[in-house]
């Protein structure tokens, strides 16, 4: 299924739909000039495979590799792990209810997906020996002849998926599930946010549309509006997330931490929750090493702000100020360099990045790549968002700051062509219909583009390769195949050679657009727009690139979009605050003033700027307290179950009756103070002698009818007294 | 124990010491006018006080009242109920892990301390006849003769607590243990939180009097230590608190709630979690309610807004601008206006807050007293801080627009005297000291004066009215009492007569306190070392408070100090804006130019406020972050407990083995496939054909040791291909 007439073919032959079983395939190098070294490598790789359980068989592979195909050898044995898995699920919290104490019913009630199926195998390969499994992590020390470990894409259901979707508008709830069900939930969480996203993009887009055809650019209106949007937006998202997460039964994953096999450590010590030893790295070197985040953030900025702010002052040069010939040409100038140089400044720091968040040695995976995601966030935040603000922040409100740097591209350009009269310029003009150009490019071709670059270009170039491959070796290695398997075999090989998918990528990309949209969307409304569309073609052609354009994912969980959810957070906050600002300072200079800085005043832009970030506050809170009234539906099932389980526990081991009271918010029967019960009790006193002053107190009156009695008698008596000190009153009694 | 004297004296004889077992005092009234409708009540109550299982005596209380005396029936009543309340925490999440199976073992464990039986005792007299209670509810309905419900003071235990707290500089966990055992978790986090707050106070206390020692008022330094300081306590507080519960046990506790009695419900519904049936008032309707908040909010603003600023404006005027006769006295008008119409204002509101809640008909008392809470937080808060925020944002900044309120009480005052020439003033100039001796007042002033209304006057008073009686009736109800009660009668009486204690009056005086700090004392830095000293008195009276001043108070739970949390929270951020105002606009007019703006642009106030509110929120989350880093013990035992608990059910349940495989995060021992386990599966698909093209992949190679033959075969070929390849290249040999 590594071609879209596969998908929409009607080839139904058994041979390509079935895998045949496998669960995953090993991808083994055998590099000619390390033959003894892999061919011992293989050998240990077939033993520690066979040793935790697992079925193998070894076919040939692509370019002089093997390809080990790996299945569980028995259903009893998934089976085994599976309940395990299950009840350390538990354990550790992630479960709100123990699975039941019979294996089989446990599986019959809740089904194996193949997700969890796919996920436990790959544990089984890659967990290290100590924990039970065949330590295999590909690439690494002893298995770096071990290419990839991956699953099978499944076809049918690929078939069918892409399909389903390309006819659908919406996507729901059931879409999500068997996303999730097939490629796990950190992929199905991906298409949640993406779905919910692209939902809520329904109301900015119909602000906006409505702000552009009434109100023009920079309107205070749609700005309002943007704001409340994204805070509902991020509110929704994170109750949405929790729920999807109980639905699920996640809920708590990110909790427990798959280890990173090149985590150091300086010292063993015991786990206090559950007293298993832990390896420690202290923390104080630890932050230490966090600190440098600071030199490189300001790399980052120093770097690129400067690169943007060259090309951006030589293009407004050559554009705005430069009247002399050459100009449709010389205007690519800027576009160039900063083309060409940023993907190199962002390699070098994209590098800087991952080499700071190796040093700063997190344990586990998860810490890891938050780590990393945050400083790539940095930079792509640079790159992206650089050219918007230096126009909206520079340009536009304050453009004669700019007049030092015309005048030294124009010395520069004198100096290049060793002209010696000044180049013809006319007198710079601000031109605000820059940001508009400007935000236009990002929305609308650089999403075009990326199209092109994610989806059409590697389906173009995997076919011309394919061609090529055809075309050079006469002899394909399917030749030596059985013929009942040549087709699959032939399958298999192809989806070696295609890219792992990393869902961090598509991540990225809709955050940044969700920055475009909070940011800078008060300048162009007609943004969310774009994006709509844009967003109901990325669902399906991420669909598409995980179907025919990658290797199958190891189906991991996840319980949120991790990482992600905090860069939405400042996104939005940063959007109340630039959107006031722009709308501020960009007003002024629609008109007819351009370029007077005349009716900007510091004091304004500071009170729009304060009031937008305290009204995003305002709403935050309302809409947080107005959420925090509606229970998710997903975290009261879970409180329901853990209720359940509980009450299920007391139950069996004290019996209903008491289960039943304890469920009860009170006591029904309590223990009756009988006439009989008491009189006993003063017999004994009376044989033991006169008891303590203790004793004697609560022996005065004897149960209630006794209370009663003296009661009433204490009553009458004030009684009478009252009456008596009320006649002595009314009529003077005479002396006793 | 209701004297000082009770306190220091040497009088241990049993009959004061001992509460004769009695664990709870109903006070009932007998109105002579209704003697008819109180008796039947009283025999009501004696009814349905011993058929939940308690025993009574009856005596002569004060007045014409009567007093029932309650105490459990039986130990094992008592064992019960206090298993039955701690399966139901256990139930509702209070508890990590369930008690154990065994009562006896149970109590033995944990012991019942007196805080939890007062409570048992206590809901069991109060809770509805549905919820297995008596049903008791003092004042309500039926029940409108029951006057109180009260525990008696342990007196043993009293006596040694502020022996022991005179003496002591600084309260440790164990002193908050033993009020937590005696007074339950509610009054022992109002000490906990006083404590933490005490020892905090040193900060800014050693920070204030360097500021005014070396830098005088409306220091930068001090602003911003103050600014961290309010972060870093109110962050360490919400984790303290944490903690705090876990120790106590009543983590969560806050979830369970105490139904209001007077709550009005629509309709009934179940409950999402329990199954239960609910009572449900509609929301919507109560957020319609809510509302009602926002014009209550802006009355009170006007109301005691426009009372300070016209008190303040009269001040001045006649202390700075009028120089006639009188002045000595007629200082005091503004004083006498401002402390008569302050306490009418804030009662006429205070009665609207109580009204507004009651409209808003929560559904338990902790919703309920939150929603109190904060509406009087608005008013304490006006009455509180209005005067000073009067003087710092307008007085010093901007007196000159103070001109127009002068003339006009010039005006009024020539209209009052009747004078027909202009009264003698002089040019008005600002008093930058004012500020100062404001902050004086309410942080030394008031805080005496506070002290004696708290603790002296009611002692003082009370003593007066003990004498008072003694005189008018020289026959005291003690006479005939039982020779060997009566002290211990008298003792009774004298605190049935006492006040109740509320908890909220002290968190509020603190978290006032806390205010002034945050928000004012950069103007007077000395402001943190008076409240070190008046909180350590402070602890103490209060703790006198309850001992002597008050009846013992129902000892309730609670997980955390609740809504004063975020006062907290708002009174720090708050603080962070009105310090770097104040230092930006007060700093100005301390020095030669007095009552001069020149050198305060609203550009300068507002990046100032911004800087210092950013200063704020990324001080905030850097501790945050830090603090998330450490987990708190208290957390870490309870994820332990819950882990232990899981585990030791696995046993049980499952075995230990299978309990210790799903504590290890892998298993151990894989099937393993055997040649024979293989070479039968060969067998049973031989006899039953040729199988589907599945089996066959799966048969080509049996077990390991024929996958290891097959690759090593493959790895040869290609070797041999690759040499051949390579030779073919290098020698080119002849055509076959």
């Amino acid at each position: 299924m590594t071609s879209l007439k596969g998908l929409y073919g009607k080839r139904d032959d058994g041979g390509v739909e079935s895998n045949f079983g496998v669960d995953f395939v090993i991808h083994h190098k055998i590099p000619p000039n390390e033959r003894p070294e892999a061919e011992a490598a293989f050998i240990r790789l077939i033993e520690a495979v066979t040793n935790v359980g697992l079925a193998t068989e070894v076919r040939q592979g692509p370019d002089s590799s093997l390809l080990v195909f790996v299945k569980v050898a028995s259903t009893d044995f998934l089976a085994q792990h599976v309940y395990r898995a299950r009840l350390q699920d538990w354990l550790h919290g992630v479960r709100p209810s123990s699975p039941d104490k019979d294996v089989t019913r446990c599986l019959h009630d809740e089904p194996v997906t193949e997700a969890e199926r796919c996920r436990l195998v790959y544990l089984i390969l890659t967990k290290s020996n100590n924990d039970g499994g065949a330590g295999v992590t590909p690439g690494e020390g002893s298995w770096r002849f071990v290419e990839s470990i991956f699953p099978l894409h499944n076809h049918a259901f690929n078939k069918a998926w892409i399909q389903k979707w390309s006819r659908k508008y919406l996507l729901d709830q059931r879409d999500l599930d068997e996303i999730r069900n097939k490629f796990g939930e950190d992929v199905a969480f991906y298409f949640a946010f993406v779905q919910s996203y692209f939902r809520f993009l329904l109301f900015p887009a119909a602000a906006g549309f409505a702000a552009w055809m009434l109100l023009g650019q920079f309107s205070v209106f749609y700005a309002l509006v943007s704001c409340l949007w994204s805070v509902v937006f991020f509110e929704y998202w994170k109750k949405k997330e929790i729920d999807l997460a109980v639905n699920w039964g996640v809920r708590g994953v990110s909790n427990i931490h798959q280890q990173r096999p090149q985590f150091q450590w300086d010292y063993e010590a015991e786990d206090p929750v559950t007293g298993e030893p832990v390896k420690v790295y202290d923390p104080i070197k630890r932050i230490k090493t966090q600190l440098l985040q600071i030199p490189f953030a300001l790399t980052c900025i120093i770097a690129l702000g400067s690169l943007v702010v060259a090309c951006n002052s030589l293009e407004v040069f050559i554009n705005e100020v430069y009247t002399g010939g050459g100009k449709q040409y010389l205007a690519f100038i800027p576009t160039i360099i900063l083309c060409s140089f940023t993907p190199i400044f962002s390699t070098i720091l994209m590098r800087a990045a991952e080499i700071l968040t190796q040093w700063e040695n997190y344990e586990n995976m998860d810490a890891h790549n938050a780590a990393l995601i945050q400083k790539q966030f940095v930079l792509n935040f640079m790159t992206s968002y650089m050219a918007l603000l230096f126009t909206a922040f520079v340009y536009i409100p304050f453009g004669e700051i700019l007049l030092p740097f015309l005048s030294f591209w124009n010395k520069t350009a004198q100096f290049v062509t060793f002209s010696e009269k000044p180049l013809p310029t006319k007198e710079f003009q601000i031109n605000p219909s820059r940001i508009r150009t400007q935000m236009f490019y990002f929305t609308v071709t650089a999403q075009i583009i990326n199209f092109a670059t994610e989806v059409v270009v590697p389906y173009v170039k995997r076919k011309a390769f394919d061609k090529a491959k055809e075309f050079q070796s006469k002899e394909k290695p399917s030749d030596k195949d059985h013929p009942e398997e040549a087709e699959f075999l032939q399958r298999v090989r192809r989806e070696c050679e295609l890219e792992a998918y990393d869902v961090s990528g598509d991540y990225r990309e809709m955050v940044i657009q969700y920055g475009y949209l909070s940011l800078f969307s008060v300048a162009w409304p007609l943004a969310a727009c774009c994006f709509l569309v844009n967003n109901w073609v990325e669902l399906r052609s991420d669909a598409v690139k995980i179907a025919i354009g990658s290797r199958r994912p190891i189906p991991w969980r996840n319980d949120s979009i991790g990482p992600w959810l905090t860069a939405i957070g400042f996104l939005s906050w940063l959007g109340s605050v630039t959107s006031s600002a722009i709308v501020f300072l960009c007003r002024g200079s629609q008109g007819g003033a351009r370029g007077t800085t005349t009716n900007i005043t510091a004091w304004g832009v500071l009170s729009s700027v304060m009031l937008a970030e305290h009204f995003y506050f305002v709403v935050q809170m309302a809409v947080r307290h107005v959420l925090s009234k509606f229970e998710s539906p997903g975290l009261q099932k879970e409180r329901k179950e853990r209720f359940l389980m509980k009450k299920k526990l007391l139950e069996e081991t004290l019996g209903q009756d008491v289960a039943k009271k304890a469920a009860a918010p009170g006591v029904s029967e309590g223990e009756r103070i009988t006439r009989e019960a008491l009189e006993e009790e003063a017999r004994q006193l009376s044989t033991k002698g006169h008891g303590t002053p203790e004793e004697m107190f609560w022996q005065r009156q004897r149960g209630m009818q006794d209370t009663i009695a003296v009661g009433r008698k204490m009553i009458e008596q004030v009684a009478a007294e009252g009456d008596k000190a009320s006649s002595e009153k009314s009529v003077p009694s005479p002396k006793a």
